[in-house]
């Protein structure tokens, strides 16, 4: 059946999904839930076609500046880099931070032929520049790509005299000694307080 | 962002989709495959629209009458009776039956109001007394409704002079007898061969 074999690749291009999963889902909506096929058919097209960047701070925005880019409550000495709108939504779900974003297309990885000049860091540098900017908190992530990006940013805010920090690395919250790994307890000590 | 979180929310009705991996998937369509989420969103439409049921067996199609019910070369001989296209589809891809089948709309499952008027089993009586056919193969599963689905069809069946046979029960392909659940070996050990 074409309209299946199509259903079952089209999901197979969701990260995490395989042919299994993709069959099991296909036939469920088929069978159980052909309403909930439509509204995902809906919402799938509306949000594709709905949701841009915002100008400001490159997060998914429905609007030309985004709600936190527009919001004048938030801190405005405070500029936290991310590399993703997932990210982004990370650090707002902790409800810690009140400062803006800005939202990297990525992280450098030399592998794959992203160098900076791919991640938006002359925007970065640009809007770290405007008034009233006192810190940019580098929120990349802490892997081997994520840590030379905050590195190669960190160095360029310096040289034009911008505060650059970086999230502290230590122990998650929750966590037997035992089980965590090695680099993070030699960190957690480097940086205890 | 409204259109986000529809999104989100509608990709949570996938099977063994939560919260976590809904929003996975929703940023990682926006951000890395916007083709993805427009085909995606094309494929659930068309699927939806015009995947129907075969008239004589019940399975998925897109036609009147399904490619196998509509296939000369098969046993008229056999009719397998499954629980859903799925379980149809397992039993094709396992390249070991050549008859028809019928695929009943569910199973008997009382605690959900579900009884033997509920799942086609006049249409399977109805279809199982056409000229032709000589056994009928009950293989829903080998759960506690699977189960008293099969009884119940069988004991219809064999009222109406027609033979009804079940699925062998035993040890699956590949398994160390260590790790098989005392029930199948009980099985096993009553069906030996």
């Amino acid at each position: 059946m074409a309209a299946l074999e199509t259903l079952i690749e089209a999901l197979k291009r969701l990260p995490g999904v395989g042919q299994k999963s993709a069959q099991r889902m296909a036939y469920h909506l088929l069978q159980h839930d052909r309403e909930g096929a439509q509204q995902l058919s809906t919402a799938l097209r509306s949000a594709a076609e709905q949701i841009g960047h915002c100008r400001r701070c490159h997060t998914f925005s429905e609007t030309e500046i985004c709600t936190i880019c527009a919001d004048p409550a938030r801190d405005p000495k405070l500029l936290c880099v991310v590399e993703s709108p997932a990210d982004q939504a990370a650090l707002e779900r902790s409800n810690s931070y009140r400062g803006y974003y800005f939202v990297l297309l990525g992280r450098i990885s030399p592998l794959d032929g992203v160098g900076v000049g791919q991640i938006g860091a002359a925007e970065l540098l640009q809007r770290a520049a405007e008034t009233g900017v006192e810190e940019v908190i580098l929120a990349s992530s802490f892997t081997a790509e994520g840590e030379a990006t905050a590195y190669v940013l960190a160095e360029a805010l310096r040289a034009r005299g911008l505060k650059a920090t970086r999230l502290a690395r230590g122990v998650p919250v929750g966590s037997e000694l035992e089980y965590v790994d090695l680099g993070t307890i030699a960190h957690a000590l480097v940086d205890r307080r």
